[in-house]
């Protein structure tokens, strides 16, 4: 307690760094910023640790906003507590390859944790944090060493609040009883559309509570910094309950437009811009300024943080000589590297063992390596039954008073809320302890999309266990059988989309997946069961493509993945029996690890020559890229027996032969007929 | 109130029914319908009018099953009404082709109003449905009139409950007081993992009321006949909220199984059968069997129902002498055909107009339509002044006791709820009178996945009106750019996806996507000005594909859509005067309208023998079925004022030349060098 005019100024440059940055972008929004200063200023001084010159340092308290277009707020933090962002780097906001872009990029900016700006995504994430430290303490913290014990702080808006994920991620939160989560709600009433009375007029205390939350309110958000610390105190005094400050706060405060939604995503006018750094008691004609003992005060608490984190390192080495191998184990995750050897216990399949699905060789790779990759935390969004996540010995991640796991299990049921648990994955992965993996039917992995898209986007190394992955889940009928899923994911920059069509191949998607450290995967698993083919080896399919049957005789190329290999593999029999026409096949479980190959590799795989015809029972769509031609499904699918639904489609032996034989009469006069792969010019990357 | 013996004969007939299709399928969810057969009973015969003779009445209520995979329930209850569904298509469950698959399809099955299955869509559906009622009662009621008055009821189940989308729509159902909304929650404690107890331990009634539903609880839903009716009654008389009814039942009620996760997903085993049967005094040996005194009693209450019809066309037949035009207006929307001459009120650009964003010609287009198409129901998912979705005059959607709309406005304001705006416009749609559209930025269209595919496959109506539609969008950066967003939703059936390259095209974006009666479309607008093309026109735009700039002597094509389209062009000039290289340009603005058209017209757009290069600056995938070459962008983008961003990437006259002529090096030597339209085969469809 005890607030001063050093309070005030410091509060006031960070306001004003968000007018001056948004007046020189003429673009952003300095009206969430402006309002939070205060809670912002009180967080980060007075409760948070944390070592500006050592933003990866494990146990610092972690920041997320999750009304990103307030990312100004964090950057002037950043910035005045030494981070590695300059005065010159809030000068280039939003500007072309500076380090404070439009929305805060977690992979480009030290001391941003996630990236957040779809809205909810980031409280989201929060949860996810909360959740990798309470799993991280329980692992490791043994008497006499609280290795762990950070909290997670995250500010969330009207936009956050009215988001279903954020509600889906408020809701498993409540339930897993994470005390170490503190969220603050910028109540300021306004959104883009104006006064949230037009959208959204609901009881977000009352929400909160009936999700089991701890809530306060301070109700002057803009100036009692006392109530502001007080409350924060008491959130952090509750342990077995997430606590949410409803903050009321006057959005742009100091502006003449301050309160409205003029002030939310406009930068101010320059008279605005005088007028409030007057009424600050600042010099209205200097801009992109911070007194001095501003930065002095800043600085000191930065030092506390960097000696924080020098005794936390003294307390890790006298853990290191009492707990050798959990100090290893944690040093070892902290680096991203898999534990020396684990590769060694992924399941190798014969082709004489039996035909089975690959959400069942899924299970197998899960089972067989969850002891050697302790970082591993699987889940599912309530399939498990069907998602087959989880090993058999697996505890529940629960609170412990549930009696039905506890913070140390690896198993995470996350209810029927993909959307959040891909946000939750995300902040999982961002903690840096923990391998995420989650589970739900393959169509399902778009309810998710927006989270989806910033694993990739942000690096994460999460993976999407989507089952059910075509027509052939059968009976559940079109609203369950995906078309569009994977063109839409193989659309999607820094994804891994895997589609194996046996055992082998679902032990290399597990491979290449936990090996990239900064590119997310998703792994589309059959329900149906597939057999173990003779080509298919851990060894090649990690290229992401490989020769599933050759024949240097061969007049086309049948390329497919998944489920359509087999398939393939028995069109090829049929066509040399019913058309004398030989054929090779590929199996391509990943498009995007192929891609990456080199370029002789890629055409011995398709070859010039021949045509090439692809075969995989969903949207055509990219396939292009691939073959002359495609085989697929551009209309949704039907309710049935798998079989009879093949059958309807003419995915049959049948169905590609006719298909192969129109292709190599269709392209028989082309010269040169080239491989698809061949291209006139490269894309930029 | 007064139950008897033929209500239990009733009910347990349904559950019965339930037991054996799944039983017959081996497939299916007997749990549910076993469940909320007495709810669904006491629903239907005391609470709901309909007429199972013409599922088509407009003042039917309406009832949605949001858990749609207990479809059995509303399958037993449709047949034993008498809608077209006979015993023989219920013993044909979730097999191929039949009427009652896997999950419940709108347009396939008469009396089902919305597709559900997916969670949490059937709820939102179901608000959209309460809207467009209340939409429909303040434009058409009259004194003396009652022609709307229909309730929506809606069951869902813990599935539904968790998903956010459910979460947003509770939001906008309470603040809009939707008294015409009556939802019964199955608390069973039982989802797909067990006993919700492991993820969902929220308060569900507090949380309903905190979003400004009236709740109620039946204690006993397995045999409380009484208590549900008079929950349903309360709720009824409740006319400034809607409501909630949790209604706690046993799951699998009378299997041995009951109230067990056994009972959900799979069909009961045999000897279950007979003791299910045996318990409710049917003959165990027997299978689809409703006793005829049943049917007799439910088509007591669908004969009551016929002539609630009847008396309801008799009073339209009064009101159409005292409000023609009103009558005549309902009577027209009622076919899905839009006025005589609307379109004539559709703006029309010169070449020498100025350059305009394409969000800022959908605003125009809106501005001049809107009274001319009264069904028209615009929004925005608080991206109003962004998306341009507001006509000036527009009156918005709100509770009339707001003070700021009443319930005959045609402008929702859907708070920031991408998902539940895309579910409600679904149910909008679905409801008969009105056309939605709702905008938000393309990027965040991917929140709403779920529910835009559901559009497609119900064959809705819907506009999504999707702005800041690429890189363009400039300084709010990579998290905002879409890249994946437009080969997603190509690649989804029955979807029109456009992107305009200016004014004209945007009418005519809105012409195809207004008189397309059964296929949602998808806008992809401009934030950034774009010029008027000297070729444009909506007689050419409308056909999805059009020479923009035609040149006998061309030796490349460029293909693009929306900006690229009038860079293309600057980039002909370019070719000629850096390269002397003559191009063509074509505009592409809807593949999936394009596609439809008359094969030589297609390849009179994109003609054999000289190589074509797509042009569009986000993922290439999809486009080599236009193009021999893509130039895109298969990266995420960045934050930076939008021409420094188009310059960084190379989307430029001579970043396009480049490529250009590469492409047209690489192809010289393939002869014939066919249209990437000319196929080896059809697609099916």
């Amino acid at each position: 307690m005890g607030y001063d005019k050093l309070d005030d100024l410091a509060i006031n440059s960070i306001r004003l760094l968000a007018v001056d940055a948004t007046f020189k972008a003429n673009s952003g929004h300095p009206g969430a910023p402006m309002g939070m200063a205060p809670v912002a200023h009180v967080l980060f001084n007075k409760f948070m640790t944390f070592n500006p010159k050592n933003p990866n340092w494990l146990n610092r308290d972690r920041f997320v906003l999750s009304n990103g277009h307030g990312c100004l707020l964090q950057y002037a933090l950043l910035h005045m507590f030494g981070y590695g962002i300059s005065m010159d780097d809030l000068k280039a906001f939003r500007q072309l390859d500076s380090i404070t872009p439009g929305h805060p990029e977690a992979h480009d900016t030290p001391g941003i944790e996630v990236t957040t700006g779809p809205l909810g995504q980031g409280f989201t994430n929060a949860v996810g944090l909360a959740i990798a430290q309470a799993h991280t303490a329980a692992i490791y913290n043994k008497p006499g060493f609280e290795l762990s014990n950070n909290y997670t702080y995250v500010f969330f808006g009207d936009g956050c609040a009215m988001e279903g994920i954020a509600s889906e991620a408020a809701s498993t939160a409540g339930h897993l009883q994470l005390g170490n989560l503190i969220a603050v709600y910028d109540d300021n009433h306004i959104s883009i559309d104006g006064d949230i009375k037009c959208a959204f007029t609901e009881d977000v205390t009352k929400r909160f509570e009936a999700y089991g939350w701890h809530v306060e309110w301070v109700k002057d958000g803009d100036s009692d910094y006392e109530g502001i610390e007080a409350a924060i105190a008491k959130c952090k005094a509750v342990k077995d309950k997430p606590s949410m400050i409803r903050l009321t706060t006057t959005i742009g405060f100091g502006s003449l437009l301050q309160g409205t939604g003029g002030v939310h995503g406009n930068a101010l006018k320059e008279d605005d811009c005088k007028q409030v750094k007057k009424k600050f008691g600042f010099n209205p004609e200097e801009s992109f300024v911070v007194p001095q003992e501003v930065y002095d005060s800043y600085k000191k608490h930065a030092d506390e943080g960097a000696a924080a984190e020098k005794e936390w390192d003294e307390l890790f080495e006298k853990y290191s000589a009492e707990h050798k191998d959990l100090a290893a184990d944690l040093k070892r995750r902290l680096t991203g590297k898999l534990p020396e050897g684990w590769q060694t216990k992924l399941p190798v399949w014969k082709p004489t063992d039996k035909a089975i699905a690959t959400r069942k060789t899924s299970e197998t790779v899960l089972e067989s390596i969850y002891e050697a990759v302790p970082e591993l935390l699987s889940g599912s969004a309530d399939l498990t039954g069907s998602n087959n996540t989880r090993w058999k010995k697996a505890v529940d991640f629960q609170p412990p008073n549930s009696g039905i796991g506890d913070y140390s299990g690896r198993y995470l049921r996350y209810g029927v809320r993909e959307h959040a648990m891909a946000g939750i994955m995300n902040g999982l992965s961002a903690y840096g302890t923990i391998i995420p993996a989650g589970g739900t039917f393959l169509n399902f992995v778009s309810y998710a999309a927006g989270s989806v898209r910033l694993s990739a986007l942000s690096h994460q190394r999460v993976i999407y266990v989507a089952t059910h992955d075509s027509i052939g889940l059968g009976e559940d009928g079109p609203t369950h059988q995906p078309i569009e899923v994977l063109a839409h994911f193989r659309a999607l920059p820094n994804m891994m989309v895997w589609r194996p069509a046996d055992g082998n191949e679902t032990s290399a998607a597990y491979y290449v997946a936990l090996t990239n450290t900064g590119t997310p995967s998703i792994l589309a698993l059959t329900r149906q069961n597939l057999p173990q083919l003779e080509a298919s080896t851990l060894e090649r399919a990690i290229k992401g493509g490989y020769v599933a049957l050759e024949d240097e005789a061969a007049q086309i190329t049948l390329v497919a993945t998944g489920s359509e290999v087999s398939l393939c593999l028995e069109a090829v029999k049929y066509l040399a029996e019913h058309k004398s026409i030989k054929a090779r096949v590929v199996s391509l479980p990943c498009f995007e690890v192929f891609d990456s190959q080199p370029k002789d590799y890629k055409l011995s795989v398709i070859p010039d020559g021949i045509p090439t015809l692809s075969v995989e029972v969903m949207s055509t769509l990219g396939w292009e890229k691939y073959s002359h031609e495609q085989f697929g499904l551009n209309r949704f699918g039907a309710s049935g027996p798998y079989l009879d639904v093949y059958k309807k489609f003419e995915f049959t032996p049948e169905g590609i032969t006719k298909r192969a034989v129109a292709t190599i009469e269709f392209y028989k006069d082309v010269k040169p007929l080239r491989s698809p792969l061949n291209r006139a010019f490269e894309q930029l990357i």
